[in-house]
């Protein structure tokens, strides 16, 4: 018989005469005559009860049978007399596929601290909150997809070996073929160059803005920053829209259409696991998240405000003035304090961003936005790109950088040029916004962080 | 006024007194009176025609505008009296957003060779064969997802950085931010010990399959492999689907299943794209995508695809025997002309074969499969994996593997251990099946290869 999903069950319409469910026991409680299982098998956070009749072959099976085992019943699925569930399956046998020894199998059944869990990162997917945690995961990358493909933009897998160092987003990692300590040239090395981990697909998906028009990078990027916080790792995911014939409100507006789809996605479609983090993680989840569906988005210029942080009578760590890079204090002041909702700032000193922002007529400020969200900061981070030839050639002097490593970036201003905007969103940040999780190790499988690379 | 997209104008069900397209000039031809031009926006193949009468300010703007130009154009959209094309343009007014020096511009209207616009990858999108290339990656990338969706299973991101050296897929390109030629050890490193790039991310994702069920992983994969050939790559992306509670017959359903649907699906969707390619770079394209969806693929155990070897008459240039992993020349016979199907080859000897494939009962084959098809070869590989703890040791024991470095796999068979079953897809292998492309450099955006990281 084909096993039926724990979530399909839990779901059926009618009862069924035949069933069979495999997955993970998360406990068992023996009575008189009689076992209760409670069984996951990770389609859904609910477990199912299973209740078996002892025999004497099912007595010998039960024996094995503990906490973490994993196990095939086969009966039929009923209604449960017991409170809080529809469906209870009837065991009339069950099968051990695999014990798991009671001595020293680390998920017992009791509450784990996210930092033990971290050290079994290979075991935490069987707990309530991480089988959650990358459920929906998994269902907020499908709707970014998603979100994407239903407005005919075209996923590109930029390159991750990149030969640009100068992407200019971050510390870089260094890729070689070179044993430990060789003294040979780079031009010995696998490229015959320099190569280094990206931190951004934006430069090369410009290109394919400037060719198919909509288009969008997802996949994993890498800073070399040895910094040890609970919003830095090593490798992580990033979406990168980019948009050809576009300008820095149309940035905006995909932002905010953006962040505002995914998350009415994710309340739509995964309220069960969703709860258990309203519940247990964050009590302020869901006023969040309805705060950030409720209105649209504040838009501030940087100028204005540089000005509002300025007048309030709070006090920041970090003084304010014009020129500055904003902090996540005056980040999260905006908008958990003051407008209380998402907050795009736009139009910053062109001091302090990179040299392919859109130069404004001020002539000091750039087309660029950044998207603050409570509890998060930034989420966001975006800008029309300068795409006047003579503009970005006065810029890139100005920033000493060298043009002949940019031939083919240039090449896109030199032939057939036209205004386009995109903007990065990390993807750990976004799932924290919908999670309520603060630290960024656990919303990922495997977090690679300073000093540390088990599994 | 919104601008829209070739691809709506194209497919409008009426004509339309106002309309704004905006692309880049594939030709423009000048007539008394009026010019026409040739619009492409990357949201499809097919130009859209603009035909704009002459006025002193119009011919002043369109002395400027040549091939590879983007500009703007309003005006109304009209049923078109050429033939073969339903509507045109009626422009009014034309605006240019970027000029293309025509002198220099390389993509002037004539036949390019793969080689050379391989040598300008930042700008062959532009062309007709290349935006189609990235259009159906970019909706094959989506029909995954989709497949995998629809099948209830879970996305996992499975770490690019790695601290095992051991996952024996091949050859592992080194990480590190130790300065080149530096003597420090590799406590020193970022990580605190050596790092690499993952060549597969099975390992990782058998832990997310052993909780939460169906499972899959979607991302780039690395080979330091110094091999110039038109199959391989050092940076290309891999699927790898993982399923607890099942075996190599279930493992080879799922990838027929999912071969057929991703040609269908895009046959189905992206059919003006595909006849390019039908058309112009493979004339046995459809029919060998036909034959895929015709019939259920062969599935011939190893040792009959060998005895099927020896028996032909034809002559092979690596020499058939019992123990030897199968040539490209071999699987090419096997799928093209004994069974001119796809053909499963399963239960492969063990000495060729990795230590985590579960042993048969025989003792010398392990359940492992390869699907082999037309054109390309293998474009599937999968096993059942072994979850006996004490036969899986002795594999290890066998090849001398260090078990301490796997100590978080070994506990995933210590703990409520299951039967699974998976296999890894080559993306772009997929691509080239689905394009008749015969250089998988050809369906990358920025191909990596030894001593090439242009771009």
């Amino acid at each position: 018989m084909k096993r039926t999903k724990i979530k399909y069950a839990l779901n059926a319409e009618n009862a069924l005469n035949d069933i069979l469910i495999k997955g993970w026991v998360r406990t068992k409680r023996d009575s008189k005559g009689f076992s209760f299982v409670e069984l996951n098998d990770g389609s859904c956070l609910t477990n199912i009860q299973a209740v078996i009749d002892h025999t004497p072959e099912i007595v010998e099976v039960l024996d094995k049978v503990g906490t973490g085992a994993s196990v095939a019943i086969a009966g039929s699925l009923v209604e449960s007399p017991g409170k809080g569930q529809k469906w209870e399956v009837r065991g009339t046998s069950i099968e051990l596929l695999g014990e798991a020894d009671q001595e020293t199998f680390p998920l017992q059944k009791k509450r784990h601290s996210d930092e033990f869990l971290r050290s079994i990162a290979h075991l935490r997917p069987r707990t309530n909150k991480y089988g959650a945690v990358f459920r929906l995961r998994s269902e907020l990358a499908q709707a970014i997809h998603r979100f994407f493909a239903e407005r005919d933009f075209f996923y590109i897998h930029t390159p991750i070996i990149t030969g640009s160092d100068c992407e200019g987003a971050g510390e870089m990692f260094r890729v070689t073929t070179l044993e430990p300590g060789s003294k040979e040239s780079a031009e010995s090395d696998f490229f015959g160059k320099p190569s280094q981990l990206t931190v951004s697909g934006q430069l090369s998906v410009e290109m394919f803005a400037l060719s198919l028009g909509d288009v969008y990078t997802f996949g994993p990027t890498f800073r070399a920053e040895n910094s040890n916080t609970p919003r830095h790792v090593a490798e992580f995911w990033m979406i990168e829209p980019e948009m050809a014939f576009a300008d820095l409100n149309d940035d905006m507006d995909l932002g905010e259409e953006m962040i505002k789809y995914l998350v009415s996605h994710m309340l739509d479609n995964c309220s069960e696991d969703i709860e258990l983090f309203a519940k247990w993680v964050d009590k302020s989840l869901m006023p969040t998240l309805e705060t950030i569906l409720a209105d649209p988005f504040e838009r501030v210029p940087y100028t204005e405000a540089i000005n509002i942080l300025k007048k309030t009578k709070k006090q920041f760590e970090y003084p304010v003035e014009w020129g500055m890079d904003l902090q996540t204090e005056h980040e999260r002041f905006l908008c958990e304090e003051k407008f209380k909702k998402p907050v795009y700032v736009y139009d910053y000193p062109k001091t302090i961003k990179p040299f392919y922002m859109r130069m404004n007529d001020d002539g000091k400020t750039v087309g660029a936005m950044d998207c603050l969200v409570p509890r998060i900061g930034e989420i966001i981070g975006g800008s029309q790109r300068e795409e006047r030839m003579d503009v970005l050639l006065a810029r890139m002097d100005e920033m000493r950088l060298e043009k002949e490593d940019y031939w083919w970036y240039l090449d896109s201003r030199r032939y057939g040029t036209a205004p386009h905007a995109g903007f990065g969103m990390g993807f750990e940040r976004m799932l924290m916004l919908i999670t309520g999780v603060s630290n960024i190790r656990d919303v990922m499988p495997f977090p690679r962080t300073p000093k540390s690379l088990e599994f």
